[in-house]
This record gives structure tokens, C-alpha cells and sequence, in this order.
């Protein structure tokens, strides 16, 4: 069997529902893929599982898929936010791309005393998730959202969802699991580090927990997966 | 304190020794970073560990340092390879690139049934690898082994090294952490997944055990940094 193409769609699904599909969609299909009428492909909506349909209508620039049945639930993912500051254009794509396979919930770029990036184009990293979820076969998309600054999300954090956050000056820690269930997030601090003022700030917070991820400075594209597979591993949809 | 530049240098280094930096080195230390006699930099070649050295010659094309003390001894990472099956040019470099951030100490591209690389540029990997090891901060430089066949590794696959090996049909799996200590290598699949023969190949293979990387479909890049996590959590040398 040939992997069906797999697409995201606003629209959403039910049992025999008609899918308008977006012209870009309409050139992916028909134009690269060469999809034709009664060809089949998979679709999710992000909150209600995935779709079988058959293409109904093939045109360059519109179509239309019609849902025949539903072949996989929603799944979503452990309640994980992935808190990141953001780099260069193409590690930030990555981070993006790679929050939404390990399975994060939600994606907030954050800006840090060190963070070059003054605004992040939120649509081109919410195509990136999107994409991501196609890709690896998961039925949500997390939500990117909008830059935040690093003093006023300490500042309105609520009082439930513990931090795990990455430093890069506790070398010498172990890679300390998460044991608490509930609400997480992820912080990985920009590739300069955090700020004196930062990471004091950090350690005075009773949700954050520091962990180490080795004895070599990571990246922050490989140090966002590396602490996304310790926390699914210890707590997450891994287990 | 700025963070001063870090080099690998193939010239073997001790204290007092000069070393002739190459062309491309020239270029960047006193071209693009505008360095000039009397500034510092920090060498690595891959043995002795980390050193300080002075500029004491600084030409558009040539060059010399003046290695002046240690600074950290050699940090060798764990007996453990990375063997991967070759993918996408940019995503080749990346894996390179994570297993080194990682803390591998060999590279091994692995021809599979479903790798479409009949070679790999394997200067160009290498030259990744030293970079990532200038990056992180890593005194060892992991070698970039010759693209193997498949069916020749395992026919030649010593006894003594066990195999981690990911495997996307096992998603029902615990990501069972591996326990025996010893050498180990991390198998990371292509995209498509092993052959029905490969995969039969695996599971008759003594020292070969697989793992699950949760219930998504990973990207090879996403794969190898997750699975390097788990092995250097569990038994590693971030433990």
C-alpha cells in the first residue's frame, strides 16, 4: 500500500461532508501529486481525528474531497507547552517542526535579554506546524503563539504548570526527570544563555525546575527534542 | 568575558607549540573575525584536549598561533555510534551534526533497502562534524565512517556491541531504556522505515533491541537526537 497524502484542514470533518479544498491545496494535489478523481487521501481538522476521502472534484486551481469515514480518533497531545526563544530563521523553523513531532500542545516563542529576534512571523512557523503535523501523523496542530516577553510571562504565569528549563550553566547537574504530573512547559533559553537577571529570576519561581542535558552545549534546535524525549519519556504519551 | 573562538586543528598540540593555521583558517580568523597578533584563541585536536593560544603571526592567507596552556583535558563521549541511513542532503548534515552535539563517538551511514544515497559526500560530513565539535564545546572530533551496506554491517558486526535500533512499526512499545553497559550503537532507520527483510534481520540479532520513540512518526534528524537522549540519560555521560 502506497502512505495516502495526509492534509490539514480548517474546514471541519464529519461522515460524508463535502471539503472545499484552498487553491494551494488544489496545486499540491492535482498539479504535483496528480491526484484525479476517485483518487483517495487522508484528512484532519485538528480536533476530530482522521479522514478518509475521495477526491470528488480535480480542477488547477479548486476541488473537492468528500469525508468517507474516519480512520483514526483525535489524539492529543500530554497538556506540553515548548517555551523557546528564537534564532535563526531556519533553527526556528526546525524547533517549530520539531515541537509538534515529539508532541508538544502548544509552541511559544519567547524573547529573552539575549534574543536577537524582536517579532517572529507567526504565520510562516504556524505553516510549519502544520506541516509537521502531516508529516508525522499526528490529528491537532498546536497553536503558535505570539511572542511573548520573557519578564511579562514570568509575570502572568499561573500558578499550575510547572517549568522545566534547560541551563546551560548546570552542567554539572543530572538530567533531572519530571515527577510531577499535571501541566508542564519547556523553556529552552536562547543559544547566548539567559541573563544573570534571567536565571535568577528563574531559580526564585517555584514552578521552574533546572535540568542539564549533558556536558556538551546543545544547540537549541537539539536541546528543545532532547528535553521534549526526557519529559514524554518520564511523563508524557511515550509511557 | 567574550567567548573566544574555538578551532580544531589536525597539528598535534602542547604547550609552546606553534601551529600553522590553513587557508580557510586565515581567512576566518583574520579576514572575517579580524583577529590580530596578541588575540587568543582556543585550539582542540582532537586528542589532547582544549587549549589556549596567541596569534602570532596573522596573514590574509596564512597564519600562526603560539599554543600557550591547557584548558580542559580531552572529554571523550561514551563508546556509542550513530548508524543512520542517509536522507535528505540537509538533513544528512543536521544528523551529523546532533550526533556530535549528542556526544557519539563514531558516525556510520548504513545503506538500507530504502535509502535512495548510493554515496555520501563524506568530507562534507566530516567538515560537519568538526564544526558541531567547534560549536559545542566537544574536544573530540567522532569520525565519519565509509556509507555501509545493510546486509555487510550486521554480517560483520562484532559481538560485543549491542544495537539500539528505532523502529516505527514498534509504536505500541515502552521507549525501553537500554541497561547493559558496555559499547552500544543507535540504528536510526531511513524514512520509509525498514525492509520487511531488514526488520526480520533485526529481530533475529541477538544484540538488537528495539525501541519505541512514541506515538508519532519521527523524522530520522527528530529520531536520532531523541534516541541519543534516552541512551545518554540511561547509561551515557549525562548520568
Amino acid at each position: 500500500m502506497t502512505a495516502k497524502i495526509r492534509l490539514y484542514v480548517e474546514h471541519a470533518l464529519q461522515q460524508g461532508q463535502s471539503v472545499p479544498v484552498s487553491r494551494d491545496q488544489a496545486h499540491y494535489l492535482f498539479g504535483v501529486m496528480r491526484l484525479d478523481v476517485g483518487a483517495q487521501v487522508l484528512l484532519f481538522d485538528g480536533h476530530s481525528g482522521e479522514w478518509l476521502a475521495d477526491v470528488v472534484e480535480a480542477g488547477k486551481r479548486r476541488g473537492v474531497l468528500q469525508v468517507v469515514q474516519q480512520t483514526r480518533p483525535l489524539q492529543m497531545p500530554p497538556d506540553l507547552w515548548l517555551l523557546f526563544a528564537p534564532i535563526k530563521k531556519a533553527r526556528t523553523d526546525f524547533i517549530v517542526e520539531k515541537a509538534v513531532e515529539m508532541g508538544a500542545a502548544r509552541v511559544v516563542p519567547v524573547q529573552t535579554e539575549y534574543t536577537n529576534a524582536g517579532r517572529v512571523q507567526r504565520d510562516r512557523l504556524q505553516a510549519h506546524a502544520v506541516e509537521a503535523a502531516e508529516q508525522c501523523g499526528g490529528t491537532f496542530v498546536p497553536e503558535v503563539a505570539p511572542l511573548v516577553r520573557f519578564d511579562r510571562m514570568l509575570a502572568d504565569w499561573g500558578t499550575d504548570r510547572q517549568i522545566m528549563f534547560c541551563d546551560e550553566t548546570q552542567l554539572a547537574l543530572k538530567p533531572a526527570l519530571p515527577t510531577t504530573r499535571g501541566p508542564w512547559a519547556i523553556l529552552i533559553g536562547p543559544e547566548g544563555g539567559f541573563s544573570p537577571a534571567e536565571r535568577t529570576r528563574l531559580r526564585g519561581f517555584d514552578q521552574a525546575h533546572p535540568v542539564s542535558l549533558g556536558p556538551r552545549v546543545l544547540r537549541a534546535d537539539t536541546a528543545a527534542v532532547a528535553a521534549l524525549t526526557l519529559w514524554q519519556a518520564a511523563l508524557g504519551d511515550w509511557v
